[in-house]
């Protein structure tokens, strides 16, 4: 693990920079700032309330005082370098930094960042790709002593990331000895291990949990497994269900954004109610390992007041039957006491 | 696609050979041999009642006549390369023939296979490498004008691969232009074409097969989807689920086999109901594209005599308040009708 970044995300912070986003605000290492060329002069606090303050910066060279890595918090559609980020890249190297990716291009691939690692004697650490070895899950994370919490939602980018993190937080807080299982690459680089679950072999989505859940589940109380996507998703379901039957959880926490109505990018695919939701995870996880859902975090960030949210909440748990917060502006205590 | 092939199933023919069997049973082409040095002039026909028959030989230089190709039809554990099949592969490449193997290992990485295929310039095909350029689902299987049936099962090796070549070749003799979409290896070394699911990144899963139905949708009246898995496989249910959103099938077909109590190979996990597995898909395909459980095809292999495999059938046909049959025992006339 880092002690001190910079973030790259240029021209996308703060709307569109989701992954620097969830490291501004989760990571234990500091973040000395965030470069953005769109932004220099502003600070993080501008946008993002409520987490540490950095600049933004124009480029690396502007960075105040040493950092150990440069982290890519950014994602161009479809998971490309973007030539225009070279500069910077490059130039962290030199400075004898680690650069940390989680795009679908490696970096320790690319011939120029390869040689120069090689030169400073620095890692490329590319977080989307999977290690080697991964296998079939042999349907044993539940031998585990700790209780095992998955975060399911009703769609992609609804707050299961954010909803883990906050739940492992406020459960810390509240002295249980507690542990995110990151399956994705924000939570991959906030926590500094973990598998992106959506790059492995279809045949070893459940297995990839499994060990992550076997690695830590004996040294912890309690593990919180970061979902993916939704179980009907017509595109990522497999990589949900694969989660659902590897992590083999105790207990469900089901994630969803207030007011989304179809399936991100598939607008003509409406979101069943909530209440099925419920249903679909718990009949399909039963036959492998019965679980069900405890409580529900509203994604309210849309939502104008917290008067609105509160009603929102309601009408959420309402709907799954369970306890609901929105963890990021309510707190998360409420999480703790469902799963416990 | 070969016109007469030679098949390797040395140690394993004929009750630990699934794909063997499966392309000594469906595919177009001619067998001219099988491969198992444990026994010598037998017969295929001995083994396998109503397939073409073909004699079984102790190596490569025994098979009668010109081959095009040696076809590897068994798998070790781990699907590794056993080395004491060297001398046949090196033979048959010697020989002029293309090799064909869904082993995870690839022929074409190893530096010998490789290097005489180069020389004598034959194709080593590892149907198990799926293609590159591979991506995410757009959820528009729905678009095609064949009517799409997937077969779904209860369990892995219950008869999904079979049931989807029995389907097909009935439909065909009952004047209906169907095409099977295989998404295992057997079935891909059977059709010539397909993508092997269970080895895309997880992400793709549904991706995969959707592109299959949009490549073959448009020229044919029925696809037939091979599926994988089961939707509450402790290991694999991520495939199943994949391929049931990518495929939006109009029409499943429930496959069982008779007896089969537990998940094979996770002897502590009993199946559900076999009813409880038509709500299961159904409910979970629903959001995506509606679908529904219209017939069910039951393994009786292992069940002695027509009449106790006849009550066998009827008994799961009332557990899934659906038409079934045995398709290998008593034809697939019934399932083209069901599917109809």
């Amino acid at each position: 693990m880092p002690d001190r970044v910079a973030v790259l995300a240029h021209g996308k912070f703060p709307d569109r920079s989701k992954t620097a986003n969830g490291i501004v605000r989760y990571a234990d290492y500091e973040v000395a700032a965030v470069l953005d060329r769109d932004r220099p002069g502003e600070r993080v606090a501008d946008h993002l309330p409520g987490v540490p303050d950095a600049p933004v910066v124009e480029s690396f060279a502007d960075v105040p005082g040493d950092v150990d890595a440069l982290v890519i918090g950014i994602a161009p559609i479809g998971g490309g370098f973007d030539e225009s980020w070279r500069p910077d890249v490059r130039a962290a190297i030199e400075a004898g930094c680690d650069v940390v990716s989680g795009l679908h291009y490696f970096l320790s691939d690319d011939a120029e960042f390869a040689r120069l690692a090689d030169e400073h004697g620095v890692d490329l650490r590319d977080v989307r790709r999977p290690r080697d070895g991964l296998t079939v899950a042999r349907g044993r994370a539940d031998e585990v002593s700790a209780d095992v919490v998955l975060t399911v939602g009703t769609d992609c980018s609804v707050g299961k990331m954010t909803a883990t993190m906050e739940l492992v937080a406020a459960a810390r807080e509240a002295g249980v000895d507690a542990c995110a299982v990151p399956t994705g690459q924000t939570g991959i680089m906030v926590e500094g291990w973990g598998t992106p679950v959506d790059r492995v072999v279809s045949d070893f989505t459940a297995g990839a949990v499994e060990e992550m859940i076997l690695e830590k589940g004996d040294d912890h109380d309690l593990l919180v497994v970061e979902g993916q996507g939704s179980v009907v998703h017509p595109a990522y379901s497999a990589v949900t269900c694969g989660i659902l039957h590897g992590a083999m959880p105790d207990a469900l926490v089901l994630c969803h954004a207030a007011g989304r109505e179809a399936v991100h990018g598939y607008e003509d695919t409406p979101l069943p109610p909530v209440g099925e939701y419920v249903d679909l995870y718990e009949s399909l996880a039963a036959p492998v390992h019965g679980t069900e859902v405890v409580a529900g975090a509203l994604n309210t960030a849309d939502v104008a007041g917290d008067d609105a949210a509160r009603d929102a909440v309601g009408a959420f748990a309402d709907g799954i039957d369970a306890p609901a917060t929105d963890p990021v502006r309510f707190g998360a205590a409420d999480l703790v006491e469902a799963v416990r």
